[in-house]
């Protein structure tokens, strides 16, 4: 296979510091010779998987392919010919049966909404979605027990569950267009990760395509239950696996009960010290009704302004240096009002909180989370972005951020930090304002001194947004090589053709090179 | 091997039932000839791991090893000769190593509560017990994560842990004996299960020695993140795993702060259908404060009140069908007290509850808990008790013992309903007064009917007490061969040689044969 074009520049690029362990994002990744490529006699062995309904379940359009091919960022694009599109579980478990037996490689897409390059094809594989895979088959309404198949929206399971007095315990921006099996398969976090749990918390079963094609019911049939310890907790293997062990195509997820009352407010501080004690503060005098707590520095919530006017300013229009919104999910409106009229009082005396504004309802509520939910699509609108989602100690967030502006000092970009602080969670952005394809020169000045900053610190190089093909040539600075050849292990025992989403997730090895 | 004695009679019996799948807990499960031997030059070598400390490290007096061979419910009893203390990771991996290369079988051991037999040898395997591995590390104030050996005392760390302000996010009976590393590998439910949620949801990264001795640090060191997606979540897998694909040697808990006000009552119901709408009730009323909601039935507080009194009884000293006792958590003594006292207006108005006590401080909270715990100890006193820990749908539950009523009918029996009904998870017990040896005339009729009675109805055969030898048995009739088989293969992974806990927890193999 040959790397041509732009790739041949950055291909000697890569030689040369190859030491460095770069990561696969940023080299030229050669098709491996064990994959076979696509025949037309492969597209017939599909077509007769779909037999009558071929046409919806078969894309090859150069023009239908593109939406398949790029992600949101558009910063990562595949070159899948073709794309799959299975309404059954039987239709999955036929073409990876198909595709183990060919040696065909597969990308697995749910609603292709991830940040690191995981839904798309490197090379030439072959898009596997499960957006027909679509149908919520029961909420129940004591145990608040949901299965549904793995593409239904995420905002459609909200607003069904929602209808029935639960609640869907993960919440994330990409819910209009994310699907409830990629949200499992990158065990995906989101603003109400602190009160209502992790994916491995809530998900209590899945039914799972491996890589060989079989099917795995795994407490998944005929209903799971909260409490069972009969076995290997297998599913949680395939929370965050990111699709290279199987396609998970049915999900049963724990959803509580709907809280009857939601405060919200949205906070101005002056230092980043006074954001801790605000943090400190939510937890003691909020407790159990805590629900989110967001913050958002000055650069990202001025980007966010130009499209969606903060109501938090200075008496001049100006911005404060940070932004906190908090959020309570309570069953009683008086009690949680009053827990939320105390918090800001004691912050509002004690100094931590400089100006802020109380969600008088709903709607205003919804309006403080469309600031918070606007600041992706608002750098994305500034400039190319570089993307990090990391995990520190959250006293190391100030610190970390000035040493990432002395490693950019120079350069014309924006940094940006918003994220989950409770979580020790930290989306931290660098755009270049105006300019919309990537820069090498910022990107070179980024890694790895951005994921070696972050590993000094004991931190964690993905939070919530996963390896995808943008981190995983870093595993091995992160994981020792007993932990990576376990995880290699696990990867054979699913998928011993390594025909699942090739090129990522794990380091570089025998299935993918690097040139 | 020969079976003799006792065994002999049970064998013939075996041999006759063998298509009705009977659990090996019931049949003579013969030492299976691939596991070597303990000879001296064994024992040497492991007083050479432990060195200068070999008298703390090996227990092999008869008379010291009674306590090791003898589970907390003198049902399952071992013959194990040898008993090895590691008190460094280091110790542990040797251990194993040396087993591994010498086909030793081993059972590990924590606090030796388990009720399934899960924790005593079933030959002569040598017991490998965490008791040294006791050090709690740290707990970060921050983020409540707990870092501590295996070998810790839930209660030990429970103090620890609300010295600080922090809550260890589970509690059961046995928390005076049981260790942390036995509630991980057991993957332990317990009381507030319902408002801090499972091991899996808790435990953030665990350091565990593999069936080959080797040590995987997963998400342990240098510190785990409430949020990390850099890959498989393999310390899951250890989760509920009862030791079979390593020793926990260390764990990282996520502890959320200590609630500032507890409250909690006792109370009286006329039926099962109030215990249910007393459980809905709670959970609109109560909402996010709910921590607990456990039932009793009248047979079993009657044997209860026989050694710590009830307070809640009829004006002529009788008891009620239903007993609930229901906690909550918060942040706010004035709302939390208030909440439960409109639930409990509500309950008394609406006819759930027919008579009940509020505890008016902790010292009356711990009292209502003290007659729950008494539970397991009051039927333990009164005979022999075959148990059970079942899911069920709970609607399901008041008809499910009566067909327990009717299988049982004609024999001397007690049957106690207790147990953690907002989970789905029953805890059903039956036994025979006065009579502390098994019957097998008793055993005979509830299994496997009582299995299949769980079964019929899709619900689990272990809620939260595991498999250990006594369920093993039935997992062909609830899980599918390639889920089965799938289990198998992450067992080889782990275990290649089949050391760890023979005979348990997966159905035999060629590692353990039925005679």
């Amino acid at each position: 296979m040959q790397c041509g074009g732009r790739w041949a520049t950055r291909r000697l690029h890569t030689w040369r510091h190859r030491a460095l362990l770069m990561p696969l994002s940023s080299v030229c990744v050669v098709r491996t010779r064990s994959y076979k490529t696509l025949t037309t006699a492969d597209i017939d062995h599909f077509r007769s998987i779909f037999g009558d309904e071929s046409s919806n379940g078969i894309v090859s359009e150069k023009e239908d392919l593109e939406r398949y091919n790029t992600d949101w960022t558009r910063h990562w694009k595949g070159k899948s010919g073709l794309v799959l599109r299975p309404a059954t579980v039987q239709q999955t478990a036929a073409i990876l049966q198909y595709c183990h037996q060919e040696k065909l490689a597969v990308v697995p897409q749910a609603g292709n909404t991830g940040l690191v390059g995981g839904s798309v094809a490197v090379r030439d594989e072959i898009v596997v979605t499960t957006e027909r895979l679509n149908q919520i088959h029961s909420l129940d309404a004591t145990t608040g027990l949901l299965k549904c198949q793995a593409g239904c929206v995420l905002q459609e399971l909200q607003e069904y569950c929602s209808s029935k007095g639960h609640l869907v315990p993960i919440d994330l921006g990409a819910k209009g267009s994310c699907f409830i099996g990629g949200n499992v398969s990158t065990a995906a976090g989101g603003q109400y990760f602190y009160r209502y749990g992790s994916m491995s918390a809530n998900v209590l079963g899945l039914e799972v395509v491996t890589g060989t094609g079989q099917v795995l019911n795994l407490n998944y049939s005929p209903q799971p239950h909260l409490k069972d310890n009969t076995g290997y907790k297998l599913h949680q293997l395939f929370i965050g696996a990111e699709g290279t062990l199987g396609i998970v195509t049915g999900v049963a997820l724990k959803c509580p009960r709907l809280p009857l009352s939601r405060q919200a407010s949205l906070l101005a501080c002056a230092s980043y010290s006074n954001v801790l004690q605000v943090l400190d503060a939510a937890k003691i005098a909020l407790g159990e009704t805590l629900a989110a707590l967001e913050f958002m520095d000055e650069t990202v919530i001025r980007l966010v302004d130009e499209q969606y006017p903060v109501p938090v300013k200075t008496e001049d229009g100006s911005f404060y240096p940070y932004y906190v919104l908090v959020e309570t999910h309570g069953a009683c409106a008086e009690h949680d009002g009053a827990k939320m009229e105390a918090f800001l009082e004691g912050c509002m005396t004690d100094g931590y909180v400089t100006n802020g504004v109380l969600a008088q309802d709903l709607s205003q509520l919804q309006s403080f989370w469309k600031i918070r939910e606007s600041a992706n699509p608002a750098v994305a609108a500034t400039g190319y972005t570089y993307k990090y989602d990391i995990s520190l100690a959250i006293s190391d967030f100030e610190d970390w951020n000035r040493e990432m502006q002395e490693l950019l000092s120079g350069l014309n970009v924006l940094q940006t930090n918003w994220g989950h602080v409770m979580d020790g969670n930290l989306h931290f952005n660098v755009t270049t304002p105006g300019i919309f394809e990537k820069d090498s020169a910022v990107l070179e000045r980024l890694e790895p001194a951005l994921f070696d900053a972050v590993i000094r610190r004991g931190g964690s190089i993905s939070a919530e947004h996963g390896l995808g093909q943008s981190k995983n040539g870093y595993l091995t600075k992160i994981h020792d090589d007993k932990k990576i050849e376990t995880m290699r292990s696990i990867k054979a025992l699913f998928d011993p053709n390594h025909i699942l989403n090739p090129y990522k997730f794990l380091p570089a090895n025998r299935t993918a090179t690097i040139s």
